[in-house]
């Protein structure tokens, strides 16, 4: 089956020429239909810089743009024509089939909830990425969407995350864990200990608190946390990464010997770049939403794009969220997890 | 002038062992005098181990122990003759002129507050910890002592960091960071925003918000944040590094050319782990208690051991709390500061 996958043109700090980019690469390697979302005269622009036909391209006009630093309230408030509010009120008509933006995160997050809607029982939407692990892949959520978090938002994340790592992901009856700044259960502020709870009382595969170094472990499957602290570790990753090979560099660079050993690990040290490189992995997933959009990274190139798209083409063919809108009907009809919540009084 | 410094001996993933190796380590170095206190067949059986005279060292004897996973608030009850508890009452009457303790920290940090106790206007201790950046080191506030923070925690923070920054990191007019998810002033959960209008209120050199990723880009040199947030960037930092410098030995390993580089470059790797390893550094301080403790990592070895004695050291003979305590009676008595503190309603 064709999809049918909206892109937003004008989304990210290097739109609109990366994200066209990606589009073209998008095209040639799957089969399905991109709708391009942004200020025609610049996807045009675009178009005719490959020498390549406008009739060929199917382009939404969508003459004005939410810059990055932006308040999303306000953006979604005041620009209705914004790329990002047409591709969410493209996607709630079911004109397109899933909608990809590297654009403001918090204007997407917005109007994904307030254009597209939440899933029935869903409380918060929330930002999943899948990230490099030692054992291989992981998937992160929160990491951006919800600065304000309750207990039961954080339960939800880890269904959702589970059901996603499961189908998409491959992996047999996901692990999930929670960040927190011990493993024993006494730790962490109050709302994370009531999550813990909330975990143990269902028959989730939970294998309690995960602390921050165990992150890119691979020791978890599924990693919960509210959006601040997901954000900072997240940002913290890419802030060591880029230090550490600065360090690296300069220290090789100091005498005769490293140089040459530098000239010798060279195709090494990219694979490695290559592997802990958020573009590869694609746009994180905002769960939740009662439709899929894909959220890339603002500073995405024309692969991180491509691989974006990927994303929600994988996640359509899966109908992954016909299943996690089960899962968590199930788990909200849990008497377990009502009483839970009864006794948190959440 | 020689100072007294209190030892836990008993304390650490490591101890007594590793402890007591960086006593021996810091005898060597540092003219101060050592009180070891732990079990003392413990302590005694490491001197003979060493083939040292027992009358060469001060010992206290502290029967019981804190485990490293305990509830802080039970052993600070239960537990009356641990060395924590013994160090922390050393410290109140003045028997000792600091603490260093690599036991559990949340133990320390409610031993130092309820035995020793706070400065007068401190609201809540924080534990700093000195990083290496790209630019050199910066000091980050707090990593793991409040985990329930109020703006005015996160607004003292920041004072005594600077004062701190200044007098013992050697750096001028120090610049003020708020870790948040994003530079803009209107980004962030309500609390962070309200210590963002505090520091904008008082005269320091508060340079906004920081994101996570410029943590290690040695771009403030103090970071201010709260204790959940702290811990969990810091542990990230310390997992990154190890998945990166696996990637990068498996990647090395895969071909021969690869193993000769590595060869090549060995010494300048050894060189990034030294830069990167927080024991160079020493032990992290808590700052806001009306005395001197240091708290080293868990995992400290002995060169971290006596590198943690020697900030103690340092902290003494800059006289840190008395300038600290002025620092924090200014920005208590500043009118800006009263009346921010009102309008926030804190």
């Amino acid at each position: 089956m064709k999809y049918k996958i909206g892109l937003d043109i004008s989304g990210g700090d290097f739109a609109p020429e990366q994200i066209f980019n990606g589009a073209l690469l998008a095209r040639k390697e799957f089969a399905d239909e991109l709708v391009l979302i942004g200020v025609q005269e610049e996807i045009e622009g675009q178009i005719r810089k490959h020498n390549l036909d406008i009739k060929d391209f199917t382009i939404v006009h969508a003459p004005e743009k939410v810059g990055m630093g932006e308040p999303p309230a306000t953006s979604v408030r005041k620009k209705k024509n914004s790329s990002i509010a047409i591709g969410m009120n493209l996607l709630r008509e079911k004109k397109i089939d899933a909608f990809v933006s590297c654009g403001n995160t918090g204007a997407a997050v917005c109007g994904a909830t307030l254009q597209v809607g939440l899933m029935e029982g869903v409380e918060r939407p929330g930002i999943a990425l899948v990230i490099p692990t030692k054992k291989g892949i992981s998937l992160i959520v929160d990491v951006g969407a919800n600065i304000d978090p309750k207990p039961i938002h954080l339960f939800q994340y880890g269904i959702m995350a589970s059901v996603y790592s499961q189908m998409v992901l491959g992996k047999e009856n996901p692990s999930i864990g929670l960040l927190n700044i011990g493993e024993e259960e006494c730790k962490g502020p109050d709302y994370v200990r009531a999550v813990h709870k909330l975990f143990s009382a269902t028959g989730v595969n939970f294998t309690g608190n995960l602390e921050a170094k165990d992150i890119f472990s691979g020791k978890c499957d599924c990693i919960v946390c509210d959006g601040f602290v997901g954000n900072v570790a997240l940002k913290v990753s890419e802030g060591v990464a880029e230090t550490m090979g600065k360090f690296l560099l300069d220290e090789i660079k100091r005498d005769f010997i490293g140089k040459i050993g530098l000239l010798l690990i060279l195709k090494s040290l990219k694979r490695v770049k290559r592997l802990m490189d958020y573009s590869e992995y694609g746009g994180a997933l905002l769960l939740g939403v009662d439709g899929i959009v894909i959220i890339g990274h603002g500073r995405s190139n024309a692969m991180a794009v491509k691989n974006a798209v990927k994303v929600a083409i994988q996640e359509l063919k899966h109908n992954v969220n016909s299943e996690i809108k089960n899962s968590i009907d199930k788990t909200s009809n849990d008497p377990k997890v009502k009483q839970m919540l009864g006794e948190l009084a959440l």
